[in-house]
Formats: structure tokens, C-alpha cells, sequence
């Protein structure tokens, strides 16, 4: 017997916890956790469920399609390791977390193959047998390098893209091939200094509290739905320089947080926000 | 039309919140939220829901009692103020953000009385127009001691006893009458420095953080079901009295934390620990 | 024999350290603790001593400003309560915070008066036996009712005033007449959310982390130099009301936080920073 | 030109500051930062200064030796990475953490060798190019285990060695041999939960707060001088299991913290505590 995960988003109504609970009961499965959630702004009910059994999926799902609101969201799956591409520049921090736990299977996730736009990260990368995939951005046009990414992303499959520090901005072409799906993370408690080089910006106010911020990337740079956010206290001796080294631990932090709520279904993205069944 | 909270406790068995959530929506009533969890160490079911609309109380009960595993606890109660007494000594800090609270009407309780071994605390008391009983422990009795504060606590028939920071040591046979409706804060992150001047005990060892706990009292001293838990940082600057100062900001902010999570019916028991629904 | 603070401000050169140290030794004071800090950016030396001993003060400063660089800031004053006038408007979280702990002499300060442009609060701040003065905004110019405060605030000489939560926009020139002796409380997490609606802001933007913000005024508003930030975790259960009832929490703390940094001068500001010898 | 770091330690007196500073002035030496510390209980003195500048060491020692008190202890050595041994035995969180920031050169040390009474970690630490060494302590006597481990430390002459999750306990000769050289991770935070399975212990206590602590090893058993202490939140829906995992976060943390501070020369040692320019 397996555990699945069932997520559920349609318009509220009165009744559906009943319904998809006596749904849920009628295929003989037993509720290990649920948690459920009506959002008042757009009259929406989010709920997660993980269920002990074993389902017949499409005669569930079809009962649920069924008794609840038309447009209702239904999935079921199996709780299984996602599937994960990772992006990233130079920097190693948040990518060797990543494989560092995949290598020692602490994260849900298999991760396919890492892609950089530089040769940096080859050798370390190829040490815990991961493939590795270097596009270059230089000598050719945006397009054609989104493309490059493209084809090599999608031929992986992956549940989900990371960027692990990836330097790049990307278009909004290339954001809507993978809507929901890209994770990343900026180095700033946002919405405070978006663009570029947040901890000079962050330095120059003479803030007391640097953080980080992993988020779903969209359209508007760095205004994608929120996941997950940490800070760490700064003071007057730092420079430009050791915000950055003590910015690492907590865009490290802070990505693995996100990643770990995202690959066990925890997170729904509603409009520009995330509800987080932590 | 007002909010009611439902909470449930019961041996586990499959289709748990399938019966109730039907029996509620039987009752035309709609979940605002709900929170379960099942206790695998003791296979046991705890539910709390908000419920809106106007229950028939006796009847949803009885309907639910009917349906659940014999010795479910079921209580529905409209969602409203909970009524306190509050039992101090001569510390202050704890005391005066609870009554602070209470008269801006920030606090989810009425304080109906405030009662103290020692006199320093009236005047302060008093400007909140709160009764305040003085009842020595001084030339008697533990037993007469506490049978004079029985019976001053009981004329106010309170749902909760809160210590805030009272420094007399309750006997079995007092906390026995009040069974998980005494709220006490140690002054450290308990287990550790249990007993006397945990500061001191802290200083001593040298610690980098110091704390407080927020428990329900049972009969072993320092041992009760923990609510909420709190620390801060310290350095080797900190004498034994600059900790008590700070000790002061943690340990407030953790009672009022365990309080309102109390209050709003949020707390299980269960065992020598607790469930909360934050 | 006195605690006295010694506090200068330099630009920066070889030997500040011994020749201060020395003549402190050779006033026959002994140094409790001493703390310096060498900014980068500016070249400039700030250092806080304090002293043990009975010092000819006018000598000793006599005695650094002739060895020290010139233009060289140095203060020396014993340590003691600072003298506060406290602005409100109608929020009680700030100002009964600082009331308490006046009462109950935990903090390193009188509290003079309390001037408030709405009487809601004048009942409780009589209660501490602190004057309240009322001066409203209504029916009035700015520079009027800003001449008003004014005048009643420098009738009472206050070392600092602190912003309780005071809702109107001082002016530049209000506040050209008090540089560095005017505290905030921002209710968020500065440089995020600047004006208006903080919390409205944060609850659209989905963050998951609110915070608050002590800082100076300065004439651009919430551009100050920061003193002292908190955050705390909010997450998609949050309203906006439930987000400002969260907010009061961390308003208060980092208010108490930044006003004992000020009080025991561990603050000094340079350029539109900070340095916090804590 | 270098930077040094200068460390003094010794009976507290009148006029330190004023001896040291004017020495290093005489020196032509800058002083980047100073700290300095007076213990009241034991009227000791602590000073750490980083310096600028070409010293004539041995003459600079000298000078100092002749000034201040009898038996100070004097340390005066170029700012520059540390020599570490790791010891553990099958977790892999923390020496893992360790390897990439050596990797990497995030960390200020040469990690020389890591030696584990199990070869599971052996593949994983030779992808770094660090030695690992094998030695069982089965089918052998603590003493010859014991032996055999030292023989093998003290052929790298390391600075420091950190037992990153090393589960032997290790006898006081072993100990004494590395007096305030040996640093430690307890999975708890000490002194609650001392002694095995902390993670079970905190789980059948039911705490809200789970830590871990980096210190000294000494003869006691988790008894040694704490550098560093860090916590997370639990709460009833975490298992032992999960605890752990949990736990391993915080290990991680507050070990690099730890050994960050160790490495620069932060720590002092003053009977069981420490005492840390942070």
C-alpha cells in the first residue's frame, strides 16, 4: 500500500469537505493528513490530502469531478520523488546543497542534470555523477540561447526547473513554456531591493537584516508568487563583500525550505501568492 | 450568525472526517477551518474545526456522539472571550502585558481578578479597575495557604489560572482541581535548568541562548505539557541579572503566545504533551 | 565614584587607540568597556568607552580634543536616565509598552509627557501620572500645528522624542530642528513597503515574512538611518487585520530594542547609517 | 603587508588598554579592530586585536610580556587559514558541509584528513581529494582504538579537530591530549537532553524547540565550554524521525558558526565558557 497525494482547488461551497472526505471513505482510504484552506478574497478552496491505500485514481477522480464545483483542479499522485533540472551561473553554494543531499538521497528529488551558462561548476557537478550541460549565452542572441535551454530542459522531462543562482534573466517567452514550474531564488528579502546587486543596495540603506527570498518565477522579474522567505541579522562592520559570504547560508536555507514544500505538493499558487501547507 | 468551535478527541478509525464534516454540513453549517491530526504513538484522532451559522447544539452533539467511537470528547462552544484569574508574586513584567492587553481589549479574555502573595502589585492592578486579593503564605500552612487561594480562585469560576511568574510552589492536591487549566512560564527552556534560579543555572554553564516555557502545571514541577517555547541570544556579557532582564522580553512574549493559543481553543492535551493547532 | 560614557567621532589615524586609552589612564579612570569601529567608507573612528572613577571631565576632553585629530566629536557624560516626550496618535501598543516599563523603572528613561493629535489615549497615559498633552491636527495649517508641537515639546527639553506610532508627516522643518533626537517605529520591513499601508502592501505582495523598522527621521520619510529591525512569519492565513495585530508585536520590540540601544548611547549615526555598538 | 592577530589574556588591571595600544603604536602597527573583555568573576582580562602592518613579532611579544601582568598569556600570529582533522562516523550532514566549503575555499582552514571508525564516508570524502582513514573500533580496546586515533591526528599536526557527528565517546586521556582543541556537535540543546538519543528524548518531552550545540570537548561528557547554540521550531507532528532530520539542519549551522568563529580566533576559553568576539 502506497501513499498519494491529493490536491484539490475549486470555488468554495458549503458541503465540499464532506463530499470529498465521504468520496475518499467510499474507495476505502484512510486520510493521514488534511489540510484545507478558503481563500476570502477570491471565494477559492485549496485542500491537500495524503491518503493510505490503494486507489483506483481515475474512478476517485472522476467520483470527485463529479460532486465538486465545475473547473474543480483534481490530482492524485502517487508520493514519489519529483523530477529536477537545475540552472546556475558560477556560484556553488545553493547547488552543492542540492547535490549534496540528492547524493545522499535527503531530498525528494532526483536531479537529471545541471545546465550552466559557464564551465566553472563542470568538475564539481560531474564528482556526484550528474550530468552536465554547458550552454554558453555569449555570441548569440537571447532567443537562440533560450531555445538551446529549451531543448536541453525538455529533454529531461523535469517536474521542475531550479535556478541555483542562475545570472540570467529570462524572457517571458521562455517563463511561459514552464509556467509554475521554475523555482528561484533572489538574494534579497523581497519585495526590498529588487534587480540587480541587492546586497550593495542593502549596504547602502544600512539595513540590520539581510534575507533571502525563493519564489516561482513569472513574468515581472522578481515578482513571482512567493514560496518561502528567511533573513539573518547584519550589522555595521559589513561590507558589500561579507553580506554576500553571509547572504549564502540563508539563500541556501531558504531554497532548500521552498524545494522541500514544493516537492511534497505543499504549495498551491493562487494569483501572485502561494498557500503553504507546511 | 455567529462562529463556533468545534473540538473533538477519539480513538482513530477510518472515515473519521468523512462522519463529522457530513454531520456538520447536516447541520447547514460551513467549516471556516479545520485542523486534525492523528497521534500514531496512542492511535488517537484530535479534531478542531470553526464552524458559521447557527448550530443546534444538543442535537449536532448528540448526533456526532452517536456516529464517533465511544469516549469521544466533543465540545462545541461559541467562539467567545475566555475568563481568567491571574496569580502573581511580585514580578511585574508578565503581569502587566496580560492586563495591558485586557484593557485594550486585545486579549481573547476577561481577567476578572488578579491575586498575589504579596501587596506590590495592587496599586499597578488596581488602575486597570481589576480586583486584586493579597493572601499571604506567610504564618500559615501551605495547606491553609492554598485552601484560601482555592477558594478565591473558585468564586470566579475561571476557564483558565494563569501564573504569571508566581513563586510558590503548588502542591498536588491544588493542581489537581484545576487539571490542565493552570498556565504556567518557566523562566528556562525547559528541560533544561528545572528548579530554582534557572538563570543562574544558565549563567553558570555558560550558555549562548537562554529561554522560557509556557506550560500547562501537573503535579511534577517543571514537567507538565510544554504549549510554547521561546529563546534568545546571550554572550559572556550577560551577568546573572542582565539575563533575568532579558529572560523578562522572552518569557513575556512567550506566555502571551501560549495564551492566545489557549484561549482560541487551539491546545490539546494529551498525555504529557500537547497538540497545537497554531 | 560614576559610570561615565565617552563617546567620539574622528576621522581616522594611527595610534587613536593608545592616545585615548592613555590619557583615560592617566585621568585615573578605569575602562569598563570599550568598543571602536573604523568606517571604510569615510575614513572616520568612532569608539565608545565606558569609564570607572571620579574624572575631571572638562580636563579630560580638553586633554583628547588636543591630542586627537581636529574636528574630532567627543562627549563624555555619566551615565544616566535620558529624558523622553513621546508622540501618539491612537494606537496603544508603543506607547503602553514604554509607560510599563517607565512605571515599573525598567527603562533607562523619564518619560515627560505624552502629545498626542487624538485624545483617545489621554485616560491611560494619565493612569502612569504622565502628563498628556492634546494638540490636534484638525483645522489648521501644518506649520501651525507644527509650531504647536513644537513648543510643546521643547517646554519639556527632551533628550529624545519618540514616534509611538504617530500618524501625521512631520515636515523637514519640524524635523531640521530635532537631527538624530527623533525615533520611529516603521511598520515594515524598511526598504520594503515604504508608506503608506505597509501591511496591505505585504499582504498583496503574498510575502512571507512582516517586519518593523526603528530608525531616525530624517526630511526624507522612512528613509532614516535604521537602527533596529524584527521580522516574524506570517503565511497565507494572514488578512490584513490579522497581519497589523501580528505587526503590533514586532512594532513593540523593535521599538524597546532600538530606544535601550539610544538610551545607553550605543548609537551613533553616520551619513544616513547607523553604527550600533551593542 | 599582513594582518595579524593579536590574543591576550591575564589579570585585570588599570591602564591595559593604554599598555597594549600604545605598544603596537610604538610597533607602527594599525589596529583594525579591537575587543576587549573583563570578567568579573575571575577579574581576568581578554583581548583580541586584528593588526595591520609589518610587526617585528618576537619584539612585539616581548615588549607586551614586560608590561602587563605576570603569567598573560601572549599570542601574536599572521591571520591565516587553520589545519583541521575531521572525525565522524556514518552521518554524513556535517562533514559534508565541511568538504564543499573546503572545496570551495569558503572556509578559513586546510581540512588535512578525515578519519571515521566506519568506511561508508570513504567514496564520498575521496571525491574531494582529502585523505580518509579507516580505523575500526571493533575487536579492539577503547585504549588501543584510542592510541591508534591519536597516532593518526597527531601525524597532520592539526590545529583543531571537529568531530562532525564522531558517536564514540572518547576517554579524558584521549581528551587532554587536545585540550580545548577538539570541537564537538551535541544533537541537543545542552544542557537539556545530555547523554543519547536527544532527539528521543525531546520528542517523548514534547518540546517546541529543538537545537544543537558546537563546544569544547573536556573530560565531561557534553560538558565542555559552549561556543554556539542554535535552535528550530518542532512541533507535535514531528516524529523522532523527523526530528532528526530536522536536527541535521541545525547541526550543520551551528557547527560552520562555531568553526568560523574558532577559526578567526574569537574564542576564548575561561574555565567551562567561553568567551566570543563575534
Amino acid at each position: 500500500m502506497e501513499t498519494h497525494i491529493l490536491l484539490i482547488s475549486c470555488a468554495d461551497e458549503k458541503g465540499l469537505i464532506s463530499k470529498i472526505s465521504t468520496s475518499i471513505f467510499a474507495f476505502n482510504l484512510n486520510i493521514i493528513v488534511m489540510r484545507e484552506f478558503v481563500d476570502p478574497e477570491t471565494d477559492s478552496f485549496f485542500m491537500r490530502c495524503e491518503l493510505f491505500g490503494e486507489p483506483d485514481k481515475p474512478a476517485l477522480v472522476a467520483d470527485l469531478k463529479q460532486k465538486l464545483p465545475k473547473q474543480a483542479r483534481i490530482t492524485l499522485n502517487q508520493k514519489q520523488k519529483k523530477n529536477l533540472v537545475v540552472l546556475a551561473t558560477k556560484e556553488y553554494h545553493c547547488l552543492s546543497d542540492l547535490l549534496t543531499r540528492f547524493h545522499f538521497d535527503e531530498i525528494n528529488a532526483n536531479i537529471l542534470a545541471v545546465i550552466s551558462n559557464h564551465e566553472f561548476l563542470k568538475p564539481y557537478v560531474e564528482k556526484f555523477e550528474v550530468p552536465f550541460h554547458f550552454i554558453s549565452h555569449e555570441g548569440k542572441s537571447k532567443e537562440t540561447f533560450e531555445n538551446q535551454l529549451t531543448e536541453q530542459v525538455t529533454s529531461y522531462s523535469p517536474d521542475f526547473m531550479v535556478l541555483a543562482k542562475f545570472m540570467r534573466i529570462l524572457s517571458p517567452q521562455f517563463v511561459s513554456l514552464f509556467e509554475n514550474k521554475i523555482i528561484n531564488i533572489h538574494h534579497s528579502f523581497l519585495p526590498a531591493f529588487v534587480g540587480a546587486n541587492p546586497y550593495k543596495q542593502a549596504f547602502q540603506r544600512g539595513v540590520k537584516l539581510i534575507g533571502a527570498t525563493a519564489h516561482f518565477v513569472n513574468n515581472n522579474l522578481d515578482e513571482g508568487p512567493i514560496i518561502s522567505q528567511k533573513v539573518l541579522n547584519v550589522d555595521h562592520t559589513f561590507a558589500v563583500k561579507t553580506m554576500v559570504q553571509a547572504g549564502h547560508e540563508v539563500e541556501r536555507a531558504v531554497l532548500v525550505e521552498a524545494l522541500n514544500l514544493v516537492l511534497e505538493d505543499r504549495v498551491f499558487v493562487t494569483g501572485n501568492k502561494t498557500i503553504v501547507f507546511a
